[in-house]
């Protein structure tokens, strides 16, 4: 399947309507042999912008802002008026929808990424925008294919997993196992969305809004923070699998990109309060990046800081989106 | 059963040995009613040095070091010679045996210790030095009886818990309940103990021990730390039923103490990587209690700083043991 867009009709008009794909192809993982992969897009923008890869967290997928065709928000939403002047491409990660079980490396989506920019018939790309999982891509993506892409704009992501937020994460998989084990794999993914909703955020926002005490009812003790965090967890288990769970989180450990491949325009983004990358490993990163740019974004809200941070979020993403080099 | 030692005895020779024993007294819970209570303890230390109640976190019981009787490692063994100066008094906290599985707040184990002192005819008690759960006991004590201690150290603990540390802990409470929903206890015990492992030490401690790349064998990805986390966690629930977890996780919650019914010398210990129980909250306690003093531990190992910083700990040991009123 192509894109569903006319490219005559589009430079004619420079408007397009949104448009979902998806191909399959066989592709070559880096730990995993070979696989045939069905990989779903979104595109959506000016047909005469430069096209701007995105790419967020392990959760966040193709719908990046709404659209006329798309009409629910988007995990981006707050960046819609920021992400207008670019032409945005987004992909559902490969592994997201629990279709395999096997060990997914960054590497891998930014493989499967350049697979679809052929089936697509794009050689280039102006600009890769990630942020968390989306930025170890664009990493990856940056460094395999130099040729392809005009410039990275890498929010909160370093050159490797920090091991303390390794150790996190392998301990959340643990929890989808035992779920898994005990016949409720749903039980599992929840509590593991719950424990990782806690490392997306910071103890001075969980200060200021769970300060209550617990509450004691017969033999039942709930803290404040509790019920919040067990929606957060059942929402999510909602509609992710067990092996989607697995193998998302373990990618982002299995991340490991040479700073000295990443040989373009780049900018990073490192959050203040970000406990699970923390500033340091980014700040080394855009360090060991030939003349890279290095932004630190004041936040209260940790690693969730690209969602929450809408205004700043939104005037680097202007800027970057500034930078980029016309649609050819 | 009473104190199983003689004190014409003691008296005489200035020297006991170690011995333990346990008391059975019903207990007027704060949250759960009146219950009947086994409380088990051990006494150490020469008869004419001042009595010292010992308290450690939840993991922790009535033996805190080594001594002729009872020759195994302490879990704060490292101390005995800063504590040889004292006669140590330690108990295991109510819960810990799993007997019974209802709310358990510090202030029920601070009146337990209470009534186990009046069954061994000890009127006051020159000091009670608390880390972690224990501190939080330990200020129970201070404000339900100022008339029975002489000086409180209080270690690693503030005048309740941090709403984030809450979160981390109700989580791990989670875990155990998904193990028990799914007839495997001691998997969500050993999963909740990974979990608290990580709240007890830092990242940074994890960037210099836990440094190398994932390992991939087949479709089993492991991260650095896992070894150590799965050790960690089985050993514990070897000895800690699911219960025991729940009931003594759950108490740390339950920890609320008006600074103002503190009214004794007091010393308050930080450790400055704890982000469990961060400085500023202990900061804020000492200052809340009239003439308290602060001590702040530099360390890399965050809230475990009492059991790793063995020098500092001795260190602040030996002052306190110090200042208390010599024995009666």
């Amino acid at each position: 399947m192509t894109v569903a867009i006319k490219r005559d009709v589009l430079e004619r008009t420079g408007e397009a309507p949104a448009s979902r794909g998806e191909e399959t192809f066989t592709l070559a993982m880096r730990h995993s042999g070979s696989r045939q992969v069905t990989l779903r897009y979104e595109i959506t923008g000016p047909v005469l912008a430069p096209i701007l890869i995105v790419g967020g967290g392990i959760s966040a997928g193709q719908h990046v802002i709404s659209s006329a065709e798309f009409a629910e928000a988007g995990w981006w939403e707050p960046q819609k008026a920021a992400l207008a002047a670019a032409r945005v491409l987004a992909i559902d990660w490969i592994g997201a929808d629990g279709a395999f079980d096997c060990p997914i490396d960054p590497a891998d989506q930014a493989v499967a990424i350049a697979t679809l920019l052929d089936r697509l018939g794009i050689a280039r790309v102006a600009g890769f925008a990630g942020a968390s999982y989306g930025a170890m891509v664009g990493l990856h993506f940056a460094a395999l294919y130099p040729e392809r892409l005009g410039a990275l704009l890498s929010v909160s992501a370093g050159a490797s997993a920090h091991p303390f937020s390794s150790a996190c994460r392998s301990l959340q998989r643990k929890a989808v196992a035992i779920g898994e084990q005990g016949g409720n794999p749903a039980a599992g993914v929840a509590l593991a969305r719950a424990l990782a909703m806690l490392t997306y955020r910071t103890a001075d926002e969980y200060r200021v809004r769970f300060d209550a005490a617990p509450t004691v009812d017969g033999d039942l003790v709930r803290v404040s923070a509790e019920d919040y965090l067990d929606a957060q967890g059942l929402r999510y288990a909602g509609r992710t699998t067990a092996a989607a769970y697995r193998r998302l989180s373990e990618s982002i450990d299995l991340h490991r990109v040479d700073p000295a491949t990443v040989r373009l325009p780049a900018t990073f983004v490192a959050v203040e309060s970000d406990w699970l990358v923390p500033i340091e490993d980014i700040h080394a990163l855009a360090d060991a990046v030939g003349g890279a740019r290095f932004v630190l974004m004041p936040s209260l809200y940790g690693h969730d800081g690209f969602l929450k941070e809408e205004a700043q979020m939104a005037a680097i993403l202007t800027d970057f989106i500034a930078t980029l080099e016309p649609a050819r």
